[in-house]
């Protein structure tokens, strides 16, 4: 384009309320991706999807703009990839595989349609590669974003694995990483969001292992699920469900990796790192517990070891057979 | 109690602020049907539900208060049983039976704890007869009432029944009622409820004939859906998924049951008791077509034929063998 040619005048970008609601789907499906057990897709009453196990795992997630997400710091394909990995998480902790996922959008009428075709690519670039179908969803109009992902898995002919299967004597073990997403958000609510982007991307990307849940069935596992409220507190909810202490390895010997990352955030914010790593929410990793022996398959690595709970005590977390000594966010030591 | 004993102090009910989320999740589960189908409850990560014919058959909808339902006019009860049936309803249009639902609700902090109980229940009462489980949700704070329902369900072997089956020849038929729910919400929008609460039911609790979707399925439907929309749009989406022209009979021979029932309402109100019974939606009927001399299932009845598209004609719809003389509210001809 020459120098000289005179800019087109600046333009508010296109919302939802400009389109019709035709318009907008004819723009969103395409950007979705069909799914490796789709039978059939988007545009009649229902989707059709293969549950060759005979039994369908299902599990359902909402956002609230605002409660769940800030549209000022996670654009709409931050947050259709989190509403989409959140949701796939959840059945990878049953041991199963994602196959499907249906979504609704409620997008007020001043939501940029960018906004939508970027949600649309959010969901794709997490379910696409999985092979997961996003094959169904609704639109409406409303106040603030609301998004709400159903997902559908296959267990492959094995036994879910629960929360409540932990035995006294079983390893246990993380797989993903823990912290980071706590940091992320620590950092934006400061205004150092440029001081770690790889935090700040952890908490708006959670990036959970998705095929560690079937691999850690395949290797025994007796009990998991994915990390959504903190480690401390979830561990608790395998501890209770399961009537054992998980006993954590102190957080430099656990999870080392994790700490050093958040680090230097936490100096900066003069946060605790170990108590990030413990008690942050939202990263998706998942907990599991093994038989003492098993081969952890790859990510897991071991963080502890599950033991009796005591004739006084009740089932409950412990870190380096010590009560976790952490504030109380993200840790309810014994709520339910 | 005596006459003299003081009354308690009048109490602001219990509000969702008020209690724990645990809390809230503590009296809900209780009022929740446990299905028939369900393998493993809410609790875990995710459900499992037996998916007996290898495919499982999924949707999804969202219903957005003051824009889906008036919380003045919709108790909780009749959004859980609108949000269930209308999910349910899309299952069983493809000629399959419903198994489960998962259920997100977005409650604002004043809503009564009593708003939530009864949405339990309306839920139940949609979904417990019908052996469907509620097996899932999440729960989240938000500034209006947003309801989501995702539902699964079974073909037991058989085809699915598609939009784009309809053949020329074939006969197009209903079940279920039409235009009660559009005279019921006009009632409420005009101040006349309590001139037919029957109608005004209608809006608030549609009771579509669930069976009836399996059973037009064993009978050889070609094609069905949902009238969701009006008769009119439904019917030409069939008819353009078909390339067909699905010709109705007059509304005084097809559905001359529906057209007494919305008289008198249509008459106070100045209304057209045949607009509302071509064009009025949410009643949740069934419209599908079946080989000429199929034994329609109970309660299918004939309304038309379904016929080749003429020279110079697209797909679309006639009431009559003519174009339908009505005004254009829900009736979009040629929309997809």
């Amino acid at each position: 384009m020459s120098a000289v040619t005179p800019e087109p005048p600046a333009r508010s970008p296109l919302t939802v309320s400009d389109v019709s609601e035709d318009d907008l789907l004819a723009l969103i499906f395409p950007l979705l991706p069909a799914g490796a057990d789709t039978v059939l897709g988007p545009g009649d009453d229902a989707a059709i999807v293969r549950a060759p196990d005979g039994r369908v795992v299902v599990s359902t997630d909402v956002l609230v703009e605002d409660r769940h997400f800030r549209r000022d710091w996670s654009s709409g394909e931050d947050v259709g990839w989190r509403a989409a990995v959140q949701n796939l998480a959840d059945i990878a902790a049953m041991g199963a595989r994602p196959t499907s996922v249906v979504v609704t959008l409620v997008a007020p009428g001043d939501l940029p349609v960018e906004w939508v075709t970027g949600f649309a690519r959010g969901l794709a670039a997490a379910c696409g590669p999985a092979g997961v179908g996003v094959v169904g969803g609704d639109l409406s109009g409303g106040d603030r974003v609301v998004v709400t992902v159903a997902v559908h898995g296959d267990l492959g002919g094995r036994a879910p694995v629960l929360r409540s299967g932990a035995r006294a004597g079983d390893v246990v073990a993380h797989a993903g990483v823990r912290g980071r997403s706590a940091a992320g958000l620590a950092l934006l609510l400061a205004g150092h969001a440029d001081a770690a982007p790889e935090l700040v991307r952890a908490y708006l990307r959670p990036d959970p292992p998705l095929a560690a849940g079937p691999a850690a069935a395949l290797a025994g596992a007796t009990a998991m699920l994915d990390v959504s409220d903190g480690l401390l507190r979830d561990a608790g909810r395998i501890a209770r469900a399961s009537g054992v202490v998980l006993d954590l390895d102190a957080v430099a010997t656990a999870l080392p990796d994790d700490l050093a990352a958040v680090g230097a955030a936490a100096a900066l914010l003069g946060a605790s790192a170990a108590e990030w790593v413990l008690t942050g929410g939202e990263d998706h990793g998942l907990l599991a517990t093994f038989p003492a022996g098993a081969d952890l398959p790859a990510p897991f690595r071991r963080i502890g070891r599950a033991r009796t709970v005591g004739p006084d005590a009740r089932g409950g977390v412990l870190v380096d057979g010590e009560p976790p000594a952490v504030g109380t966010t993200g840790w309810d030591h014994f709520a339910r």
